[in-house]
């Protein structure tokens, strides 16, 4: 069940048998069905999550009391509350299988001697950070400029697996609108982008 | 000018005498007027920028050709196009000082030769990273969540230097409307939020 993170691992920071060992011992393996809770708002997160199989969702409650979902994760993705994690502080954030999944859970405490066994894992973690930032910021950029449907046509074109395999009301919530008006834009995707 | 950057480095990561010095030899000092360019979208990013003194902003043009603000980094911040330094694409972003700054700059080439010297500098960018990555996850949270008046709001509570500093239009784009309608909710900031 290792062999996803260590190969993940692998391609942006190559290990040898003692730094893999160490970081098998510095793992556990959580095996959940879908609609498991894995954080609650209030909690103070103190995990790291990395997904081997699945998929994970982070979302909160509106003004409404409505769920919007803020993120996703899947296979090879990492996922938690950065702020609470790093802060200390309760979190404001749901975290949620979307599928049944398979997750490797590193606790902040063992993600600490894990650094100061492999230092160079602090590469590994800094080049996924920067990656995911990056990403934050081209995001950033469409929800400046796109309309809620360029936005969905956009999405669906870079993440095509993705959009067939999430429940339609999460996706909805993620783009912004209701499940309604995702359901007429996608009656007429074989139209040209208006 | 080194002794902001050193500062914030020894905050995350304490350095000894050789490890300052190699910090130092490594990045070079910009000192801009305000409203100059540091890069433009179409251009490789190969540099991450450090603040020590003034803001600068990320922006892009919208597909009206109106500039829309995505990022401020005023002093101690880091900011770059983090996919264009990563990936080697073109920017999708353009870079520019709103003040005069005293600008930290480490190229790619001297980045990762720092790093061979100091490795332990990973772990202090990969704090950096994780910060303004948790940052982003909460500004997704308000940006679903929050009416365009509460996001402002809330926005000028947290960051009230900030705030008073920057020109309007440009909070106004990064908030997401128009200067007017900004003048028109700044016009009655005594008011409890309706």
């Amino acid at each position: 069940m290792y062999t996803a993170l260590l190969k993940h691992i692998h391609h942006y920071c190559p290990l040898n048998k003692a730094e893999e060992q160490a970081v098998i011992e510095s793992f556990n393996l959580l095996e959940l069905k879908k609609k498991s809770l894995i954080l609650e708002a209030g909690q103070f997160c103190k995990t790291n999550y990395f997904v081997s199989k699945g998929c994970l969702r982070l979302f909160f409650f509106n003004d409404k009391g409505v769920e919007q979902t803020t993120q996703f994760a899947i296979e090879n993705w990492w996922i938690s509350d950065y702020t609470s994690l790093a802060l200390k502080k309760p979190s404001e954030f749901y975290l949620q299988t979307v599928e049944d999944s398979s997750i490797m859970v590193l606790e902040s405490a063992a993600e600490e001697a894990l650094f100061e066994r492999v230092p160079k894992l602090e590469r590994y973690f800094r080049l996924m950070f920067q990656r995911a930032y990056g990403a934050s910021q081209h995001l950033a950029k469409y929800n400046h400029n796109l309309s809620r449907e360029a936005h969905y046509r956009h999405f669906s074109k870079s993440f095509p697996d993705f959009v067939q395999r999430i429940p339609q009301y999460m996706l909805a919530s993620f783009l912004g609108f209701t499940p309604e008006f995702l359901s007429k834009i996608r009656a007429k995707k074989d139209q040209p982008i208006s």
